[in-house]
């Protein structure tokens, strides 16, 4: 099997058979992601318009360029076999011109389409019946007023939220001057006895993989997201309908990639799709420990066109996130960290990021166990200990 | 606790607690090392003379050149905090002079001249009562003539010796040509039953932490490692022998790193020190999925002086090597690779070497169950399914 003697243009054909991926965004899921890439044999490109965003040193080719921007993104894409984001805030029409040259992009521009626009997302529920909370679609926000029997309710603008942003619970008529003057979707309130996440990957065949369910435990107090568990305990039965729905999901998007499908279950049982992200997800950092392929080894598979990995947990686990203290902005310093890093089945990852503000993401600790009392237990104790704070 | 009032001398102060880690040498070795490195806060430099090396892209700063040469070792580490290795080939001067002007080196220059020299090296073992087998130094080749009575034995050059180079058994007279001409051991040749491995990591203070053994197995036909089984399944006294062994290396090469200490068990149960890397070995791949500290984060957190971690390992496992093809060189082909991908409890690492050649190491396959006959079964499979080959 010597090839010495092999010409030249065959020698060629072979060193164009590594892959050429991209990804628009630079953040800590294009960090991870590019961590699990160094596991295969492919060249990997990022367009982020930070030069020391956290994944800008992990790839092979980094590229200085807004990921909004048609011309950024088409230039960046145009020579890559494959693109996919870390980030729903890009450039559809240049996404949806290089699919037509032939770039695979997953998830498809079509899919980002339907998601980033969060009315085209409900609408998208409500015509495939995908279980969702009702809503009503507002142009303005003289449109709430004429639909006061809907409330309580959350608004949410249709374009540009993310992390909380552009998310708004109007309660009584009183709250009615929050409401946003922009198009959005007015959503009932529903009486949330559980949030839970599934993560689905599907490959270009259209087969399908997914997650076991994660269970987002939030402070009764702030409402803020505390930890999380993995998997969620569920009965049987919920959890297949839970799974059927997320599957419905991705098959209802038609396009290859990862997928992350929040719910709501209620008061009474019933399951709501809450929102959908296409691409790596936080609730699915503790798959690069405790699964046997990670959510990000998933995704590449499915760029990659290789078969698709195993998503069983080795064991449960915990995530707990590190976000920037309340009142502290600047240099960050991890306060606790030593003590945590002590512990005995803690993994941790810190995204560095130079600034710290408030609530901004800055790493997470993976707890695993066996024992789910210890996993609560764990992560109350690094949520008390380690902090991201400017000193 | 805004800072943005703080004078800019103390901004500063806090943006240097970066630290600044490099690595002589960009293979494998360090690209599973700058793997680990994306999980914390630290800026990453490597220096090698191949801009395509498997870690050139993964590093924060890359600089091309050679790492034997004191110029190009001394000018990239003198603006570092510290420097670690991932292949004792080092200009060791270079280290030494850094190691005065304050720069960590782990592990240290003195213990790095000491490994890296076999004559040295087997010397430090009779030095510190650490069991090894019998050894005579030979300066040329008519030394081992004069050493007839102490055939079979195998003759070891003090310096260059790497993946089997510079190592020669002559088991009787009629061999003695093959004899090495320059500064030899011959050692003599112990009958083996088992061949294991133990990693142990020394912070600056002195302390250990020790993994569990990993057993080679070896293809009796070939006599090539066929796979590596790990936690090794060892009577406890042997395995507390053996840790004694490990530790009493460590803590005679007195040098904070982490160190894997290759040991035969004879016939006779007896355990014999074969050699020691200064340095993430082979032998340790399998710690990145199956045990919570994984040996490369474990010399990060020595590095950056963080607590050590847990070497526990949550599954048993198996590492099988993905080395070059017998008679097969040129651009890489992973025949097999799809079938080894859809195994459900497998992790593929391929390096990203553009280049095979018969014996080079492409890349690993760890493998994770609690049944250690399947571990076995899954080892074999991934041996003869999964191919490093030129097309």
């Amino acid at each position: 099997m010597q090839n010495e003697s092999l010409p030249k243009i065959l020698i060629f054909v072979k060193s164009i058979q590594i892959m050429k991926i991209g990804i628009l965004g630079g953040g800590q899921l294009g960090r991870m992601l590019l961590q699990a890439a160094a596991n295969f044999d492919v060249t990997t490109y990022v367009l982020e318009n930070d030069a020391n965003c956290p994944a800008a040193h992990l790839c092979h080719h980094f590229t200085l360029g807004n990921i909004q921007e048609y011309d950024a993104v088409y230039n960046f894409g145009k020579n890559l076999d494959a693109l996919t984001i870390e980030i729903e805030a890009v450039n559809v029409a240049a996404l949806e011109q290089l699919e037509k040259e032939g770039v695979k992009v997953y998830p498809t521009p079509s899919a980002i389409r339907t998601i980033k626009n969060k009315v085209l997302q409900k609408q998208f529920y409500k015509d495939n019946e995908i279980p969702t909370a009702p809503f009503l679609i507002t142009e303005q926000a003289t449109d709430v007023l004429a639909h006061i029997h809907f409330l309580p309710a959350v608004h949410k603008t249709g374009e540009g939220g993310y992390d909380g942003k552009g998310v708004q619970i109007i309660n009584t008529e009183k709250e009615i001057a929050l409401a946003f003057n922009v198009p959005s979707v007015l959503e009932k309130k529903v009486k949330i006895d559980k949030e839970i996440a599934l993560i689905v990957g599907m490959n270009a065949k259209g087969d399908t993989v997914i997650y076991p369910p994660a269970e987002m435990i939030f402070d009764t107090v702030y409402n803020l997201l505390d930890y999380q568990l993995s998997p969620a305990i569920m009965e049987e039965k919920q959890l297949w309908k839970a799974q059927a729905i997320a599957r419905k999901v991705v098959k209802g998007l038609n396009s290859p990639g990862l997928f992350a499908i929040e719910m709501f279950i209620d008061n009474a049982g019933e399951i709501w799709v809450n929102e959908t992200a296409p691409r790596v997800h936080n609730s699915g950092h503790h798959t690069i420990e405790a699964n046997y392929c990670s959510q990000y080894e998933m995704l590449l598979r499915i760029l990659l066109d290789y078969p698709l990995g195993n998503t069983d947990a080795i064991l449960p686990s915990a995530i707990v996130n590190i976000v920037g203290g309340e009142g502290s902005t600047g240099n960050v310093f991890y306060s606790g960290l030593a003590e945590v890093l002590q512990m005995e089945n803690v993994f941790v990852h810190i995204y560095g990021k130079k600034q710290t503000k408030p609530g901004r993401k800055m790493g997470h600790v993976t707890i695993m166990s066996n024992d789910y009392q210890e996993l609560k237990h764990q992560a109350n104790k690094i949520k008390h200990t380690l902090k991201a704070i400017s000193k």
